[in-house]
């Protein structure tokens, strides 16, 4: 049984969850067997973005078919 | 004066913020003189848990009796 | 073009979000050009405050004149 | 001459060293020109398995091709 | 549900393995609910020892009681 | 043969030497077998003491007993 | 809006830039909507290249297509 | 004898070395006794601008006046 | 409430506390309400230095006024 | 009583402990006075080596003459 | 120019000043040209010392003759 | 097959490449089998040198004699 992870990035305009979220919505769109999720780091986007944008780099395990 | 810090790991279905205050009630509820906490890490369990289980470590440090 | 950083530690009775938030507000009333922040770290102050003290501390980011 | 490195856990109920072989064996079974691996971390499933699990995290580098 | 987290050094004059699984084991024999380990540092204690000692310090977490 | 690892905040008005030693007296005060330490981090606090408080931060080892 | 970054190894017998942009211009070839990449190390092969081999770890962030 | 650090992010289209002589000079221009700079990281802008733009964030000491 | 750190760099040619000490009162002579400070480094000079000369790399903080 | 350190790079085609193993021989064959080990990075060269060549890079402390 | 680096542990039963300058003073004895030192960690010798033994590891820096 | 790391800072009045090379230079001047070396830490000189002095921390592996 051998996991991978990847580190994606996710944002939002309302919070730190949120963006965490985005994350881990992302992989489970294009992952199956997402295990779970570390955050790494967060960020606050602001002259980049309309409004504050809220950034979370997160690691996300997955379990690879055999 | 003696401070003491301990490490636990709360959990939350809701968000990152009630995972910590998870963790600091439960110190609340068991020790005296809860002084402060500090978050290490955030993660959150998908796969062993019906939703999304949002994770804080913190370790909170507590005044020691003299 | 060169930024400079300033850490700041915000701080919330409400969430750690707020916490940042009060940080990066902190920069944007005192200061031009604000880029992006860091969270460097996040804690709960418990015994100095009434309630739960949410803490945040960031690094701001800004573009310095030429 | 580029390399990529990815994050893989493997695991065994043998020891840390079967762990780590586990996560190379599968990147050289899917990924040509396989190079080397760091370790970034060992860790014990001790709850969700059956015996001990041993687990290790490694990031195991291959050449890409030109 | 809250977890809490304990640092151990396991010790063995045979392995890395057996000295983590001796600190494992020992948290198991005085906790329930252990769920998990985490490894923190290998060492070799060579002088204070007759042969080398392996030695893991590895943090243990257990789930407690609601 | 297990040890086990704490983590006392030691203070003193006079020194971080001293912060560390009250650390560890409070550890052999109330443990067995304490066999070294390992100072985390020193700081000083400054506007909640009278004087200049100089604290110790410091991961005291003692053996288990068998 | 989620980001994903890899970690690649440039090279060159050049220099650190050379290398950073061996990585980066790796990604640019078969990734749409590279934003920005972080440099984790700079090493320096010399046994096993003709010449000195500048190396260069890099973290690549790219836009994830919604 | 006391030294302040202030951490300054400098830019260049060329290189990493002229992204820090960007960040040392603009603190030279500025302050007085600029002693020496800590390369914290470096970085590559590659979205926002034009060109790549190779950022370094360096920490600049200098000496303050008694 | 926000507070805001800023990293100095004190000097003794006695001793490691005398140095925090030497930085932390540069912080309190120029600025208002100076909280806590945390030592981030340690270090000599020796050649530059007629005595050996200790130094203390410190983050103090303190209250902005609102 | 001063100890040194030094940093040696143990290998071996068996396993981890081997590797950790090769560089302390190494070590009390050529120096008095061994007295601990610190396991730095464990890692494995696969292109370069016939077989998974197992890496352990180690602190090795011992006691100077005084 | 090139300076050198070396690992040294020094120890004291007085004070974690006088532990560093033992490394300090021992590097003098032996090298030309030191130049300056950091300390790398603290900690207390406790069981296998008759009083507590206060120990500082330092890396020393020298420069090496052309 | 064991390798030992020393710990070399390299200068140049060019740029940080040079001062890494200046120290892997020194190194294969004074010793055999110099096989990769790792950059630590970049820094600048700017007040005890005529001109900015670039330095490089390079940590340079070797391949000890059997």
């Amino acid at each position: 049984m051998v996991h991978k992870k990847i580190t994606l990035i996710g944002s939002s305009t309302e919070s730190f969850d949120d963006a965490a979220d985005d994350a881990i919505s992302r992989a489970e769109d294009t992952l199956d067997n997402v295990k779970w999720a570390e955050v790494k780091e967060f960020g606050v986007e602001i002259a980049n973005a309309e409004d504050r944008e809220y950034q979370a780099e997160v690691e996300v395990a997955f379990k690879l078919q055999d």
